[in-house]
């Protein structure tokens, strides 16, 4: 981190950006009101600090070895004045404020209507987002793909039916991008980008993803522990994008025998990566559980516990859906959901 | 399961007793208003049900192959009549009713002063159980083993004030048995006879525990699944004890690289579980994050998540306690806990 | 599963596949020497058994429901007759044969000096495969990314560098396409392609990789089970491509406390897998142990435990190496886990 | 670690360890050729090394704070001057020497005529120690526990069944002590006494066996890290007791779905403690794995990756024992582990 004097120029500033970059490395700038401060994205073993610090409008030059610092709160601080939580706008939706974001909809979107009477649905019981599959990522080659596998056309049929019952709705919508090559298609119809907890080490695909100017939902691997999580985000603050959002969705179960849910829904990461970073939190108790008779409980928990809002999924026939029936909840069950949360987080709000 | 008929007689119930003894097999039996139910304890694969089925008296003998049974709703339903779930009364205390109960308290006694100077603390912030270790579970042996190591009279002496300290501040008291040798001890002085995580799978500790009539804290293991959790309380509730507290204090984590949390805090576990039997869930927070800062978080979670209470370790001052200091609250910290708790457990209730 | 008369007809076997993709299914096709194995790759629950058994050439039609079939021993032996292990060739190198593989070279190019010096050290400790990272997939963006990470131009001209130090010591070459826009580059360089561990879930990566003909190195993520592991080998062979290697790298570690080895090496994976697929298992010990100290015995394990042979991270100078210089070994001791090797698996061989 | 001087007197020895027990704390004193080492066992913190360094006789005074200390490789080079791995007399057999050892026999003992089939069987077979359950841990209070579980008079019928058989085929005898109250008559009885992996956690019955001065057999807990593992071994060891012999027996699955192994054994810990401790390590595929076709690799794969020996479940008849049968290899399918075994370990010893 390069800390610049109050009074250096824009010359020395392009000079200390042109010195990074001479050594293969990026620079993250950020023109604060009285001073600017210069982050190196990459491997600081490359750069000489000693020399850094010698350049004319260089205050200090500090060398921070971490695998993530640039969603770090301490950074959030310096470069930004960040006191708090980062919120984030989508829409009239704010992310990380004083509400709890509700994200709904079906797993997959299997038609027109299917998705139409799911976002009314939603939007009756108070939802604020839209989620709804169309490139979904399935453990098997043998199950259902999402409408997005069949034709570029399918793909963009369904997206497009996506963006239209987002307007029609008023609700942001997200989707998942599975794929590098999906991407850019994602971007121009969705307002969030998700991707799932398969790709959080798609380094690649996050890369890709940072750069297309959109929030981003990057859910945390199954496997990943929170520094992991924080390291992967870090890929896509790299490409200049701040407007991360966190999602806990269940890590891999322990021990043998008969599994009681789906995973093991890690509620203290929310509190643990809250004091890490100021990016928002979200949890998905959907997928984590697995059973749609433990989402009540579990969505009650995850605002107890301090998530900015949750992703849930919903059909109006859950026997009926092609993807996850076993775990969706109906429009009535999340209009349950929603005002439970928001009472909760009214009372723990004062104390958080 | 044997289900007499409604006017099955005394010799008619003890004839069946007699045949599941002569099988070397234990019986379990509930006389209701109308009829009674005799369960099988043992190795059900001993027995003839065809044989049963014909005895006098004998409506209907069902087999159950599950590793836990007597635990369960439906046996409860069917031989208690039990609808909803067991409250456990301690004195004046029913863990497993309508208010969430507070037991907290040092994580080891150090000295009569200490004790004495928590209890009134935490009796003060509103806690309804006082807890005090005495013989302490390690990791190492090369570490403070707890005031019940040193000798037979100082392990009397440090009970006698957990008790002398529960009479004084109104609170029942519970402690930890760590060894089989440790129960009679133990029973003579507790109100709540607690049995740590790293003993959840000694099942002759358990057995023993199990017959000296008191109620029983279990804490799940942190390698263990919910249904080796569920089938180790059956070893309590076999010797004709159902009162068990079934306590979730986090699972081993998983993944590589630094810890933020000490263990995984399992919450879902606590409504699945909630469906499975009818003993009330408490949880420990303390032990499962090993972090101070996450205690109120987590603690409200644990709440909303639908736990009859929580277990939490309190010191007036962490940084002076001989074990576990980075882990506990004061007890100002404890009664906004406990404030905020009762407020979530109130607006969840009607929802159960 | 479709199975054809004997005496089927071209068109019929043609019209059957038209039935499969009218339902949106895939075809998978082996002509045996007596008849003919029709394979369906997707949904099944889309399509009409009790249809497909009355069109005209059809003698059977067999619906599977698992997440994997195609590359089942069951499937190779109907299919392809195939009654032992598929041996995979590489110009002259065989995998799945009667010779333990050894795959070996730097974790990442680095320079071509260091790439031939290392390939010439693994030449004459008795490699068979050079290996070589160019794409590095790194937990942190702030870590060395590898040669192709800098530019095009850069990246080929790595790939370049180990083609060539292929052809002079007669190695053929394996390399990592980390991200589905570096799989047609990598494809036109290197003789097999790998697949890493954090990209194993990367079902478009797996498609795309499937469709270029070439050998395929698929390494376990170490969040899978074997069930999810053989499920996305797979997607690869649903593109029509056999030559699967599949690659056991170590699980994610449980427990608290220090970690002895980075991840947990799972040997009986190797026979368990193998009890289920054809395909053959190699092992990586160097990045499941991470100590240098330890490759010896864990490659030994390795092949005592039946593993088709192995892949070992090897620099002349570890403590200089730009990534994972605590896990090479030096040729010298390549040249001995190989003699080891070797003798061991010489043991095993009639007993397996 | 108290260094006395060489020519320290019995008289300035006896003065450092009244300091020690004044405070609270034991004395490990071992007596070498030239000078006597004195091991403090207990909270270090609670003495002051300063004061210990200035008493007469005293060379050097030394803190050492880590959870195990009196089995590592530095305590033990330094106190008994042992450069190698212990060796372990049983009768004629050598734990830890040159030859791998080999434990068989049935999980539980059902009848005489079962047990002396099986000894039989296992010494025709190569086996050098034989086992065989009398208290057997389970989860299931509703699952047969043993001939133990029944009387104390069939308890020790049973046990002498074992004592007799030892005698009759020329091998040791092991089996379990499963709870504090069985260690007497465990120890009467047995050649060596196993400590069942639930039991591991278990510090007052390792307190209790490390007195009985017998061999002790601890198995690893399925959830405990190597670090955990080695700190109870030394629960053991502080009483006295150095013949301890670690067993891995398999650590929890992660991952969701199908689990093809009972457990994940942990073959890299064998090579991972031996560089820790001078304590003997062995393995037990047959609970690790739970399936009966895995064993003859996952036996070569523990000798090739550096155990002493191998726990083997043997039966005549797998499929009629009463207890894992699933994991039981006849006397037959032994005595070609036997051999193989044999084989892989003098191809590595020279290179160990």
């Amino acid at each position: 981190m390069i800390i610049m004097k109050t009074d250096a120029t824009q010359e020395e500033i392009e000079n200390v950006i042109n010195e990074i970059k001479r050594c293969r490395l990026r620079a993250d700038v950020s023109k604060g009101e009285f001073r600017s401060v210069i982050g190196i994205i990459g491997d600081e073993s490359q750069i000489d600090f000693a020399h850094l610090a010698t350049l004319p409008g260089v205050k200090e030059a500090i060398g921070i070895e971490t695998p993530y610092k640039i969603i770090t709160r301490e950074y959030g601080k310096f470069s930004e004045g960040l006191e708090e939580q980062r919120i984030i706008r989508v829409g009239n939706v704010e992310i990380g404020g004083n509400q709890p974001i509700f994200i709904a909809g079906p797993c997959a979107v299997e038609s027109r209507e299917q998705l139409f009477r799911i976002a009314d649905g939603v939007k009756r019981a108070g939802a604020h987002i839209l989620r709804g599959g169309i490139f979904k990522p399935r453990s098997s080659v043998h199950s259902f793909q999402g409408l997005g596998a069949w034709s570029q056309e399918e793909a963009e049929e369904a997206l497009d039916w996506l963006r239209e019952a987002g307007k029609k709705f008023e609700l942001p919508v997200i989707t998942e991008a599975r794929g590098e090559t999906q991407v850019d298609l994602v971007a121009q119809y969705a307002d969030i980008i998700q991707i799932g907890a398969r790709n959080m080490y798609d380094q690649d695909l996050l890369t890709k993803v940072g750069r297309k100017g959109k929030p981003v939902l990057l859910k945390r691997h199954f496997g990943a522990g929170i520094e992991e999580f924080l390291s992967f985000a870090e890929y896509i603050a790299a490409e200049g994008n701040r407007d991360i959002i966190l999602c806990e969705r269940g890590i891999v179960p322990v021990g043998k025998g008969k599994s009681y849910t789906r995973y093991t829904l890690d509620l203290a990461a929310i509190p643990a990566i809250q004091k890490e970073t100021y990016l928002p939190v979200l949890v998905d108790p959907s997928h984590a559980t697995g059973r749609r008779d433990l989402i009540f409980s579990m969505s009650c928990a995850a605002i107890a516990a301090g998530a900015c809002g949750l992703m849930i999924e919903v059909h109006y026939d859950p026997a009926e859906a092609l993807v996850d029936g076993q775990q969706m909840i109906t429009p009535d069950e999340l209009k349950d959901v929603i005002h439970a949360c928001q009472r909760i987080q009214k009372l723990i709000m004062p104390e958080k």
